[in-house]
């Protein structure tokens, strides 16, 4: 038993120091790496994720932990060691049902489908992705099939990203989202104060936005000792170790406010993972997020709950005003609070403000279950998005370049990843009123520029349990009562009756 | 065979992901890894290195190598897998030599001493630092029983930098080489312009260093798709892929000559590097350095033979001026030229002038033979050092610090590895005196700012060899001779007896 454990403990030692050695082949790549290292570099992040996937799978580890889970065995372990083993068991058995030759498939057929989706999309080709799409939604179908997960198909993909989550629950709670959104945001497009709104252009050059970023990064309580703040073409946050976690940014001239709410965005998931488990619980598998859904509901709380509410502009506006005092000039504290909350139905998600923004998510989601259904064929895709995006946004792509060939997601494979991004934003939603009626007064902290009580809030409820609860049992410990679309609903329509005046 | 040459070749490739791997994990480090991460990427540098130390030594690997050394089989092979077999099994079978037993107590016992040395340093207590260095000592001399080369003790661990050199052979060249050395000093410390010699001191802001740096670099024919510059407290240079080789400087404030010769110097190294071979020979062991003497050839042929010599500056002269205005304005070429080419004995190696760079490596090379044979005891080691400081340089430290705590390299083990500062010094001076008889004009395109025809010189007679010969054969057939002090003493004397006006 002793021999089990310490191995099972070093080998997740050892997984661990994997993941953060290709962190940072990815971190490097992203932002520092000079372009021609391109080809080694994506050899060397398989070489580890070969070496990580083989010890995953290999019969020694396998062996040590059935050992320790079978039952004479498992009842005279420690708490903590149950939990590890019992998660363990879990995460092998479920790599163990892919065989080798399907990830070798499938990073291949990846691989191209990437380099395919980024020449269509440059030409406005779909034609050209097309066949590729059509393999990686076979090769999704595949995966279905070993993993088997009860219900739909589907459920075997969500179950990667957010564990325990189903097509069923999901579709329960976005059958009641969607309309919900579509009301009120046709509500909105209809109000005066809508159509009176304009467009505002703020210039900026990266040195000023660097500076609020930095400023904002402190403020927010991240530390130089453990965190860094870099520049890469999409922002991203990445865990080297745990005490190096690092986020990025990008500093786009024509619009700082990309940079600033990236930065939060961001922070909000360094924050997190620089919470989790430091304890015994160290190098395990116990020491991670439970799903995707939690760790975005951190990034979309700091960004959305609080990097967007009127508190937070009341400590930052003049902080921005000082940085930008032509561009603000004109702008009272208010005006701004409306301007940086406009709602704006547009074609790009990652574009899109706080309300239309799970209108994007719940497209994909019902698009990639139709295609895994085999209801929509990849052909009629593009059509179909466009078709959705008229009904629920009332905008509809030009080109496919603006729609279904948007983003790379789906050239990589990732089926059942979109949901998360509307899970956390639900969560969020549900976090912050929670941390509202626990704290009435937070609000005056949060416009003194003052996070700590809101920090230590997520810490001590979402943070310190790491992957010992699911998602699902952290937030129904937190708020009583799991994912729950109607407090994000109301939260959306209390903000928005009042930025817009509707009644 | 062919299975034996597939797994030859393929093991070959992944061991250069290994060290590529590694390579980026020390110039993370060294560069912009957040402080508290220091733990875990030790860690991980561990993790790499025993996974790559456990592919070199695997019997698997070992099999294959020498099944294909066999003679019957040997003799279909073609040349270069001929030439790969035969380094690889020389490679192999000296890292064979070693129990892993003894690695894990080197590991151990050099980072301890490497603790023990930081705060030895700090405090100016030599006793801290003294136990540990007894215990490094010990185990450089168990290295030498595991290797047992030919001849003195102290050749086995000089192969592992230069390979083929010798005691004997070192002794011969510095036996000549120090006494030419130290008269000249003593030449020049009694003439009149070194009584006049002044001080000089500039002061530059980052910025301004950076630029010229930056300048430097691509003047020098690095390019910023292949190659980076960065910043870090040593400078050095790594290379991380085969495309991908990155160069660090240090900007100070009160010196920024600095970061100006320690860029020349680490282009030199990464022009190198660059070089090597990358058709047929890519991802073989061939594709390398034959030693680290060759490689600080190049480094040092760019710092001391172009960088400091009156052509390079006739270009530089007016770049650094209109960068420096102030500083230089009451400088002409001629007086800038003598003021960076000031002889001035001094305490430290590394800020040490090119006539008596050599006198600090030579004592290290006479130390470290004493302390392995056992003639000087770690006890007496200060005092000896500064009795010969006193004799070559006529400087006596006042402190330890100053003294034999200077650098790291012992604490980390690294004996036999200084003399190949001074091989590199020699050769360099070898090159230039070739590379000046093969192009007698070469002074003006230098004067000019033109180097390519110096970069094609180095690529074609000593880059593109990788390792497909030593660093003997190779300047042998460049320069007609192998290591030759004498070439480089004929070069000083023309420089300084010019220089301080010597008959």
């Amino acid at each position: 038993m002793k021999e089990s454990l310490d191995f099972i403990y070093k080998e997740q030692k050892e997984l661990g120091k994997f993941g953060g050695i290709a962190s940072l082949l990815g971190w490097d790549q992203m932002t520092y790496m000079p372009s021609a290292g391109g080809e080694e570099r994506s050899d060397q992040l398989s070489l580890i994720s070969r070496l990580a996937h083989e010890r995953v799978i290999s019969d020694d580890f396998y062996h040590h932990i059935t050992r320790l889970n079978e039952q004479h065995t498992y009842e005279t372990l420690g708490k903590k060691d149950q939990m590890v083993v019992k998660r363990l068991l879990d995460d092998v058995e479920k790599s163990r049902k892919i065989p080798s030759s399907f990830v070798e498939k499938m990073s291949k057929t990846t691989t191209l489908a990437y380099m395919a989706w980024q020449e269509a999309k440059t030409q406005n080709k779909y034609k050209h992705f097309a066949p590729h799409l059509e393999k990686v939604i076979g090769l999704q179908r595949e995966y279905c099939d070993y993993m088997r997960l009860p219900g739909h198909p589907y459920n075997s993909l969500l179950d990667d990203y957010e564990e325990g989550m189903t097509v069923a629950k999901l579709q329960t709670e976005f059958s009641f989202l969607k309309p919900k959104l579509v009301e009120l945001l046709q509500k909105i497009t209809a109000s005066k104060r809508y159509e009176k709104q304009q467009e505002l252009s703020i210039k900026a050059d990266k040195i000023k936005q660097q500076e609020i970023s930095m400023f904002l990064f402190q403020k927010l309580g991240l530390t130089h000792d453990k965190t860094r703040l870099d520049e890469s073409a999409h922002p991203f946050t990445t865990t080297i170790g745990d005490d190096d976690v690092r986020i990025t940014t990008n500093y786009n001239h024509d619009n700082p406010l990309f940079s600033f709410f990236s930065t939060v965005h961001e922070a909000g998931h360094a924050l997190y993972e620089l919470g989790l488990p430091q304890n015994e619980l160290k190098d395990t598998v116990l020491s991670d997020t439970p799903s995707l859904g939690l760790h975005e509901s951190q990034s979309r709380f700091w960004e959305n709950m609080i990097g967007r509410s009127e508190p937070f502009w009341s400590y930052f506006y003049p902080v921005f005003k000082k940085t930008y005092p032509d561009e603000l000039r004109l702008m009272d504290p208010i005006t701004w609070y409306r301007f940086i909350n406009q709602v704006k139905p547009s074609l790009i998600r990652v574009e899109a403000d706080e309300l239309t923004y799970c209108l994007h998510v719940i497209l994909r989601f019902e698009l990639e279950l139709l295609l895994i259904e085999g209801k929509v064929t990849v052909t009629e895709l593009p059509s179909v998005w466009n078709q959705k995006m008229n009904e629920y946004l009332s905008v509809v792509p030009q080109t496919d370049q603006e729609g279904v060939l948007q983003d790379m997601h789906w050239s990589g494979g990732d089926f059942g990843y979109f949901p998360t991004y509307a899970i956390g934003t639900i969560y969020a939603a549900q976090l912050y009123y929670q941390l509202t009626k626990e704290h009435p007064k937070i609000t005056n902290e949060i416009g003194w520029g003052e996070f700590s009580t809101t920090l230590q809030w997520l810490r001590t409820h979402i943070h310190c349990h790491g992957r010992t609860l699911t998602a699902d049992e952290i937030i129904k410990n937190t708020c009583g009562e799991g994912l729950n679309a109607n407090v994000f609903v109301t939260y959306l329509k209390d903000k928005y009756y009042q930025l817009y005046d509707l009644s």
